[in-house]
């Protein structure tokens, strides 16, 4: 069984009494999953950070936008961090991007696309100019204060994706970020195994890698397959093809165009992510549409049926997605039809699965040739599965290994992948977020747990909405709302005016006067009996909303929010 | 392409204008699954009903208790109702039983474990007596007005599952309800494949199947795989067992039962529903446990570790359930620790990945040894796949064909495979829920569309919670609420107290003092202005609301809801 960190063992928080030699690494925020959108590598008097991804927020998170890590200890120590190193362009690695750079401006160094993706969060946020982003190729090694940064290509669901070999006095330590092995990858350039073998020959201090699917036995398909799909798919289409995808498989898209063009039929990209990452992967070069093949959605009904391909947003089933739009016929330019082929190329990610089958569903409905992961391979995951987590270990021999990039249960079953291939049981360690891991040539522990979590975004709002205004916002949602509003004698405390009630999200009012006027009823009854006239408003509040409360509850067994307002 | 029924065509709703000699079938109530929870059979005067089943509730319904069919139609037909036929025990297909049987009293017919639930259900709401249930064994011919009905025996995941065969004026109508294939059942009484296929020998006009699992190719596996997993881990396991799986699955927790008693370990049940469940089973014969096996959670002190198993419930990660609570250790009488083995047998229910997520990480992270389906063949589905339901129809042979029991999606694929075995496309329907479809000896149509749907319970309220509480409820939660105070002279409408702002989910207030001095500002604005001063309160509130709803989202960017007290 590996060993697991015991967070903040009698230390204070923020006072790190920390092995001056020591390598410190500090998974920072995450909401259920570990290590993932944030991690900071520190030693001496130097920073540098790791991703700065947004969090999928939780269901019990209504109203809420976006879901970042708290930074408030690379704010405590902004002076020292001397760059973030960007693994790719998803958005729980990117999506913090604006709020990140914003407080702690520090060199940004990413791949082609990545370097882009960022670049057009911070130019939405206005905030283009904020940090320099500087643009790296796989193989390039970036200096920042004690650290030297290698990037080495790799193979996921996005183009320009790195793994990092952090070489630092320590020793080397090699994080994979996110990856799977794809020995038939789209653009034809391999994940750089060579590299990866040769650090390991040379010899890696610690491994931090991907546990996404560590679950699943064997591989994880190539990509390709999902090209083939698509071709045996397209043959079969007697009318237009609307495919629904992440717009940041750059190469699943490119493979879409390529069968397109081969079978003449033009391709229209709809939705505004989907037409934003497509001309940036253009001009990168990253994606190639040959002349005249890219079509305006204004234009589709200029082309016949079968000379169409639509490629768009909304594969996890997101109502104001362009595929949702178009299923629900509430899309301005594209609505499903018999006779199209729809094809929805992805998984549903946890928490998405009713979003997603209500499109399907409805998308069947309209006559469509409806294809989605259920009937055939339209979709690979971008993750290794065990025999690849087995491969990266072969190949890296790591002396130190900390699984990341999962929830718990994905950790600690990659934790014993780890042992099973080798690496002994003390030195593996499974982190958390906020763990502070000391790491030497000889040792490796948990030392201490910095301040780390979620910070909420709703509206302009940062961090302002916590566990008090979620609660309400629950409570509200549950039984809804009761608002008490009467009007006192400033003398003898008289009732002048009321009891009035209005109510929200409780019954609906009209068909239930009967309760209306048994809550107006209750909070007469209290303030008849006088006994509280001596009493403060405060306290008088509280007589009344425990009355109403007992009565409510009473009668139809539920806690609406109680608000008294005493004019 | 199978038919599918146009709804609503012009006709007016309720004004059944039907063919008297055709047998009317009505699939009622659900929430995007269709033909499930309860099915009215009618011809002439009498009307039987087909489960009485509750529903599952959306996301998008906080605070919803639970949601049951809509009735409208059966109590506008009340003196036709003839009887209610279940075909088993499980909550969407018994739910509703309470609500149903109390507005509209007629006769049960079930098996026994059904009818005993069903009862204890009806005891729960002090109802027991108000509908008679009547014990058939399968085989067993109900009459019932114009039809009789035969209860044919079916392999299910919960005991006493039946399929029902209606024999009508118009022919015989075979209602799988749910089902699977299992040749070797565990207790040891196989489907009724014979009596199925003497009656498609005979001549079936209809039939209406399960389409649960019609995605998937293939069967689904034996549930004696389940008990093979089980004796496999239960060798393994050194210190107590502890297993969560659904209190309905009789043959399953009999199959744990025999496993322990073998190995010489106490069986201890925890969960209310486990412990009647169980009584119940015992009581009928359904389940056996050998004397001085059966120990209280309040003995399992006196037991050494690996001399234990606990059958408790919570698979679909239920917040309050028996293992959500002990992995969280919160829970009174058990609290799992290293060296427990901890089998979760289930799959999460789409919408419940979350909640099975969350607690599978806090089992792992209890040091306990925790199985789940993603590691081992712990649980198998109680539904038929393509192979099987090939096989129904190769039994039946039937005239016509209804897909029932699934989404959309599923009804649709489940028609496309009748037609392939067979069926003409013209005799394939797929029904919506409230669809009336008449049927006769040679046609099969949609001629109606009646009152369906679903009826929210909130505590003890039914149907009063309907789409302008749920949309407040949402408003809600989303951006929480402004509730403003002003006090205005009867006279001249001057500002005499107030503005006074009061908030709940909108901003954690001491720290956004600014934000409700901003607030104030504006209303005080714009009652200064005196624009306003002819006007009616009601309007006078429209006019503040519009006013700080537009100060509120210039500067925060979100849309609390903003209510106006004028006193």
């Amino acid at each position: 069984m590996p060993k697991k960190p015991v967070p903040n063992q009698g230390r204070k928080k923020n006072m790190v009494k920390s092995n001056a030699n020591a390598l410190r690494i500090i998974p920072l925020g995450g909401l259920g999953e570990i290590g993932k959108n944030m991690t900071a590598f520190e030693y001496g008097n130097d920073i540098i950070v790791v991703d700065i991804g947004s969090i999928f927020p939780r269901e019990d998170m209504p109203g809420v936008d976006l879901v970042i890590p708290d930074t408030s200890y690379l704010q405590m120590n902004r002076d020292r961090v001397r760059g973030y190193m960007i693994t790719h362009g998803h958005e729980d690695h990117i999506g913090a991007a604006p709020y990140v750079l914003r407080e702690i401006p520090a060199p940004v160094y990413a791949t082609k696309l990545t370097s882009a993706l960022i670049e057009s969060k911070l130019k939405e946020h206005k905030l283009l100019g904020s940090a320099k982003i500087n643009v790296i190729e796989p193989g390039d090694i970036v200096e920042a204060g004690a650290f030297k940064v290698e990037f080495i290509k790799m193979s996921h669901s996005i183009a320009g994706t790195c793994a990092l070999a952090i070489h630092t006095p320590v020793g080397v330590v090699v994080h994979t970020g996110d990856f799977k092995v794809d020995y038939t990858p789209v653009d034809g350039q391999l994940m750089d195994f060579n590299r990866l073998a040769a650090l390991g020959s040379e010899g890696v201090l610690l491994l931090m890698a991907d546990s996404t699917n560590v679950e699943r036995p064997g591989y994880t398909m190539s990509e390709r397959k999902v090209g083939e799909t698509f071709n045996n798919l397209f043959d079969r289409a007697q009318g237009r093809i609307i495919i629904a995808m992440f717009a940041s498989n750059v190469h699943r898209i490119q493979m879409v165009i390529d069968a397109a063009v081969s079978r003449k039929r033009r391709v229209c990209l709809i939705g505004r992510s989907m037409v934003n990452v497509a001309r940036l992967s253009m001009q990168l070069g990253y994606m190639d549409v040959p002349d005249g093949y890219l079509i305006n959605a204004d234009d589709l009904d200029r082309y016949p049926d079968d000379e169409i391909i639509v490629i768009t947003t909304g594969s996890q089933g997101e109502p104001m997605s362009g595929l949702s739009r178009m299923a629900f016929q509430e899309h301005k330019k594209l609505e499903i039809r018999p006779g199209d082929m729809v094809i929805v190329s992805a998984t549903p990610i946890p928490g998405n699965e009713k979003s997603v089958s209500r499109v399907l569903n409805q998308l069947v409905k309209t006559g469509a040739d409806v294809i989605y992961d259920a009937l055939a391979e339209v979709h690979v995951s971008g993750h290794a599965r065990q025999e690849e987590l087995k491969l990266m270990q072969a190949l890296i021999k790591p002396k130190f290994f900390i699984p990341v990039h999962g929830e718990y249960r994905h950790l600690y079953h990659h934790a014993n992948l780890a042992v099973t291939m080798g690496v002994p049981e003390e030195n593996v360690l499974i982190p958390d977020n906020g763990t502070v891991i000391e790491v030497t040539k000889d040792e490796m522990r948990a030392s201490d747990v910095v301040p780390s979590g979620a910070v909420l975004i709703d509206g302009l709002g940062i961090g302002d909405v916590g566990e008090t205004v979620l609660r309400d916002r629950k409570h509200l949602s549950e039984d809804g709302l009761i608002i008490v509003v009467i009007g006192l004698d400033h003398e003898d405390g008289t009732l002048v005016s009321g009891p009035d009630i209005v109510s929200r999200g409780f019954v609906y009012v009209k068909e239930n006067e009967d309760i209306m006027e048994g809550a107006r009823a209750t909070v007469r009854r209290v303030l008849d009996a006088k006994l509280y006239s001596g009493i403060s408003t405060g306290a008088l509040k509280d007589v009344i909303r425990e009355a109403l409360s007992r009565y409510i509850y009473d009668t139809i067994k539920r806690n609406p929010m109680i608000l008294t307002i005493i004019v």
